[in-house]
């Protein structure tokens, strides 16, 4: 008997299927993948939820899900630099190729791109999933698919670290202990980040923050950013080098801008309001860059070498774990707000 | 008869006046200084006006005056890169040249920097003052004193500029037709901007702007910066690569942001509010970086040199003359807001 | 009667023939374009006269060409910057758009490149050629099909003055006045260099390169680096903020070495012996340093823009003109070393 | 009974004597320093043994000694930044602060830095020693003496690996397994690199670098630096994103250019000869840029943070101890060639 093509199809607010389709055949340059392991994003939470985020509003039927790792089962034309059989990490967006950006090396701002699960295109929670081959990445014997998925979190915090310029001996202040926070403190302290300070409202996320190597936690009870923002240099011993923004609050823009040492950067990611207010004149004064952080460009490599070598160690991120077919059940969990990053095997 | 030192004295809000004070005598590496010509800054206007700009404090009695070139009339011990009788321009801000910043070639965030007329130092309108050496710039003859004590105003505006990284081809976007967006234009076009689109809301600034160069102009009169963005990117046949903030307006802030490309930089100078509200989503989603440009660093080598090489004409910046003893009608005339640049001859 | 495609084709060393070919259909994302002008290269010359370049050796049959510009005449599948009709000068090399190179914005080091007449692949001196639809660039009313060709020997010239560096205020040495180092002179002056000295054994190359705008100009008499470097600084009036080495000469290497200054760039684009020696203990002590300078990336558009706001005027590069039918010729006299550019006429 | 300040004087070439000397008390901006530990660097073993090294000529009597870390025992009039007792390492070059260098964040570069044992300047292995207070550099509790004199050698390193550019995930190239090559790849693999292969023709040197982390190591054998970088290539799974030269040998300038990928940059400290052969062409068609790397800028802060935290490790270095009575009998170990480090403690 054939295999089928089990997937998590989202046909409108609120309802999600599991359903067979199709197996993709791959074209020209792409491959075909047996899906192994796929994590859940707040954005997939949101999509199956509120069916939009800002101005991408989901054209149903659409599949979720965009970290993910699996084998490579069959391989399109033209295809050299993979074989069946390959384990590989996926990277979820494939650019244009032919725009300012694309041949500028910051693909990630292409206005063309095709982006899983991302509206309007399609996700890849499914038993298979054909994506551009020089979009996957393979996966050295001792990095587990989990792993593999969990590279597209982690590199949009490790993006997030080469944004700010984050070098050796750096102190660094992380703001909010989600899965990008803490991807961003991982990725800080492999580039040699000396401290790393992270702030949250949350006690328990600091101390798991700590238990993966923040090396000093704040804990925002304040209204007031210049208070925090002393405790924050306090904590690290001065001003921060460069400050991370991973919790999407007006708060902490403004805690970054006043905790980072004249010269400094202060990357942002966190996605929340539309329009924040900022002490410009502060940042003018002290020329702190505020640069935006947008997903992630080239971090695969480096994110697989680093996890293959033991230098981050991404694993224990994994709080729940589901299989294809409890996936309604794995996004009842995430919209829960329990554990830190939700795995599910799409495999038979 | 000996040389008499007349300095204009700030001695309390609104009460600037002529005196004759000793002449200073240059210590270790520093020099004395004919003072030949000075330009009225906004600041100076304000410290006269209001007292104080933010937390600077005028203590008085001080000196007014920081845009300024002048002829070494004496050496003190130590100095070997000048001589009596050399025509230099003076960089205004004189650094600590131990910490972080000063050894990290950003000496304008110096925590301790010494700049003339910015409380509680005093500025240098005088006939006579004395500075370090290595902070006066030597002018070859084709380059007047006018232009020298312009180099401080058009120092603001390249910094801007390098800020900003503009560069061969750049479309770029000055907000704001004053002395300091005038000089970020003319910086602009000597790093080899393609077009260079002002704004303003004024349209006498928006000529002169055109006269000296700027290749597009928009005068701003609608309140929605997405919409005065659509106008500018109109005029610049796409988005700008690079947007320089020059006006201290709210709103030039987020037009700043709406009008630059992804990937792009905007740097902004004006000081207006303390706190302003940005389009952070857009900017995030865009990878637009926010650059505070403070001051200037290491600008007079190559304002010297591209003045020098008739590269950039900054004279026509000069609307009205007068004589030290006419002081305070320059002051009043630049509080009125008539012309451009007001330049004193501090000479006898 | 339908139109031929008459073209210029390398059959074995020393014989190119004019011959009529197919007229070529743009595939996907192609452009059929009917050529109007082609400049002549010295590695046209080389392939003509010798059959190779290093290990590059001629595929035949092979087409000459890769300075061109040309009106689109017809669209592939999914082109959607370009129209029929539209003028356009072509960058010669199509990268791979999926290595490591092509993704960081780094696609001239592309392994995979497709390159005009650059064996094995074969160029574009023909009535007809078809070139992907993204690296044809559109070319304004005011810019002309010869100006359209230059770019991509002006290419040359500013990515070694951006691969050096070159910024507001610098002097600049450019060894070598022929088209590429008139090139790199051009580029450096727009990008905002003071001075510019330029070095030959030529006088009238020298003569030349002063009348297209280069400030200063040593004719190279002595073989000692170190004292032509001294004639450098003497002339440019100290040491050279950047070097560009477009002469292929070891001497020149070395000269280039000695006159910038510590902590200055030197880019190398002349291809001349394999090995070279270099004062390396001179490299480290002043941390010069050495960037080789391979083709372009992403240059078009700002020559477009600079050519087009009248910033750079290479026109005057061109001193001998042909039809397609007087290819010979034209060759002959490229080979003779008469003139500077050679411009071919690819239109009936 | 007042204290001595017994002091290690170069008289002439061979001629290295204990005296005791007067203890200096400290000027303006200076700390007086009761100096604890000392490392002696080959450059220490050649002025004593040839008088010279390339144009820095000894001038006796000169003390020697560089690596040094000691205890606040008196202040200079304005030192602030510094108390009596504070333990500190100190960095041995104190620029002019006033040069182009000084002001661009790249004193390294200073023309006219006083630098410990390098001639004319005399160096501070003695009992008491002066230095300006801002190159003192507190160290915390945790940080010893010794590990405070290392971090001048490390820091060598350190500012190569800033050099080449070492980021997350780096393939690196250290050529010379020395101290300086033990130090660039303890920085490097802090800066994040994932594997780091190691070149020398001492199998102890290579074994010693693996017990203290480089990845891979190969030994050189063959005198044909195109099939030694192939090795490199096979050991690194792939070129070297970045390769440091610090062994001094022609053969691995060679070595670094060909084994360092297109785009990449290869850092070259290592003194030998003053002229080396390099592959030009190969260098140019790759851009690989060649980047000398002199001493060292702003790396203390960087140095300290790492050796507190634990991120590097470079006590297993020290080999060898000595006190400052037993110096020559230190000197004539360090001649031998015997360990790796030799320290001398120069208290009492």
């Amino acid at each position: 008997m054939t295999d089928t093509n089990l997937s998590a199809i989202l046909y409108k607010t609120g309802d999600l299927r599991l359903e067979d389709r199709p197996i993709p055949e791959p074209g020209r340059g792409e491959v075909q993948i047996s899906m192994q392991k796929m994590g859940i994003c707040g954005s997939d939470v949101k999509y199956w939820q509120k069916g939009a985020i800002g101005h991408f509003i989901v054209v149903a039927p659409m599949l979720l899900g965009h970290e993910c790792a699996g084998i490579v089962s069959k391989l399109g034309e033209g295809v050299n630099n993979l074989k069946v059989g390959d384990r590989v990490a996926i990277e979820p967006g494939v650019p244009c190729r032919q725009c300012e950006w694309c041949k500028g090396g910051r693909y990630n701002l292409c206005p063309d791109v095709f982006f899983l699960a991302t509206p309007p295109d399609s996700g890849a929670l499914a038993r298979y999933h054909v994506h551009a081959a020089d979009f996957c990445f393979k996966l050295p014997d001792n990095v587990s698919f989990e792993e593999g998925a969990l590279i597209e979190p982690l590199s949009v915090g490790l993006h997030a670290c080469q944004r700010a310029g984050v070098n050796l001996g750096s102190k660094v202040l992380v703001c909010g202990a989600g899965p990008i926070g803490l991807s961003a403190m991982l990725s800080a302290k492999a580039m040699g980040a000396a401290s790393i300070c992270m702030t949250d409202i949350d006690d328990r996320r600091l101390e798991f923050a700590r238990s993966l190597g923040a090396t000093q936690t704040v804990k925002v009870e304040s209204t007031d950013p210049e208070e925090v923002a002393r405790q924050v240099k306090s904590a690290l011993g001065g001003w921060a080098d460069q400050a991370i923004e991973c919790s999407g609050a007006q708060f902490s823009v403004e805690l970054g801008i006043q905790s980072t040492k004249p010269g400094g950067a202060f990357a942002v990611v966190g996605h929340g309001p539309d329009n924040v207010t900022i002490p410009i004149t502060t940042a003018i004064a002290r020329e702190v860059e505020i640069r935006g952080s947008f997903r992630y460009v080239n971090t695969w490599p480096a994110a697989v070498a680093m996890i293959a070598s033991g230098k981050i160690n991404i694993k224990p991120m994994i709080t729940h774990r589901f299989t294809i077919e409890e996936t309604l059940q794995a996004f009842e969990t995430a919209k829960s707000g329990a554990g830190v990053k939700i795995m599910i095997s799409c495999h038979k």
